[in-house]
């Protein structure tokens, strides 16, 4: 397969990649890094990236970022971050993937396990993954010619446990490389409308 | 219980403001009817309107807008619809609640079933639902001085079968005075970080 993987240098993408390169035919692409240049939060760069590209017959995106603040603290801009960021650039990846992907063609993305499981300052995570989630499970029925959308939810990461573990106190953490094989299922796999949740 | 109510004129909030009205006193609150004009999608419209009415004992959110179209024709501008009314309107609500709640007060928002059971033209109300859903369950465990929030996810109601039952085929649907009562659990209970299907 040819397989576009976004944010393929952060922690997640680095394993996603790794998983899957033995196997198949790797693109990256990311704000700052990776084989092409891409923002999400614009479908027009999506556009082009893909035009330049070509067909694929996965896209994975690993990428989005999400505010966190005390509640009493959060605005409706602060909001708006993960909404236009790790929500929205990874819907408007999804939508430009309809057209992009071959028949049977997947699309996997990314939210987490505050959408179920919360922590202080975490509201804005909670609400951009759920969101996701319920995307995905929508978009599934409406994908033509056997396109399959689904996301992967994953808690705490072990590499990220030094600076993020004060506030998942109590949470199980997992190694990116077992994130890592939820992507392969969704990629390689025949599912669809489904959140796999890594914990 | 002084009770602020927003989408009164609504099905549901009409329901609501039945169910509540002999053992309450009700305030209504909306774009264009109620007691008072608010704008949730506007943050300072909110701030003035308890300004107003002064402090209350609970908020009750039955309104907000969300597009529905085929997954293929949808943009970001028509995401933008629902995330700006239907979502950030009642978290906007929720923050401007936080302070303007009495100790104990209750926050209790409006999101629905397409969240985990979408239909087709719905994938912007299954986003927007979850979203909401996620920063009922996040905000719950913030929220300072005993003040509970939220959510009422009810299926397609008996009154807007004639409609919206073609898009709906196969699901159950409720009068608006069982959902109401939803609403009169979250309000009159003492649960809190829920989300209450009603179907």
């Amino acid at each position: 397969m040819k397989i576009l993987v976004i944010g393929a240098n952060g922690t997640v993408g680095k394993a996603v990649v790794a998983e899957l390169a033995s196997r198949h035919q790797i693109i990256t692409a990311g704000r700052n890094s990776g084989d092409y240049r891409v923002d999400l939060k614009d479908s027009a760069s999506i556009t082009a990236l893909f035009k330049e590209i070509g067909k694929v017959d996965a896209v994975v995106s690993a990428a989005g970022n999400v505010h966190f603040a005390p509640l009493a603290e959060f605005s409706a801009d602060n909001y708006a971050i993960g909404i236009n960021d790790k929500l929205m650039g990874q819907v408007n990846l999804a939508l430009a993937a309809q057209e992009a992907l071959n028949d049977g063609g997947s699309i996997t993305l990314t939210s987490g396990i505050l959408s179920s499981d919360p922590i202080r300052f975490g509201s804005s995570a909670s609400m951009v993954n759920a969101a996701i989630d319920g995307f995905v499970r929508s978009a599934a029925i409406e994908l033509p010619r056997g396109i399959r959308i689904n996301s992967i939810s994953p808690t705490l990461l072990e590499e990220s446990l030094e600076n993020y573990g004060p506030y998942f106190q109590g949470f199980n953490t997992v190694p990116a490389a077992k994130v890592a094989r939820a992507y392969s299922k969704s990629v390689e796999g025949a599912q669809t409308g489904q959140v796999y949740a890594v914990n």
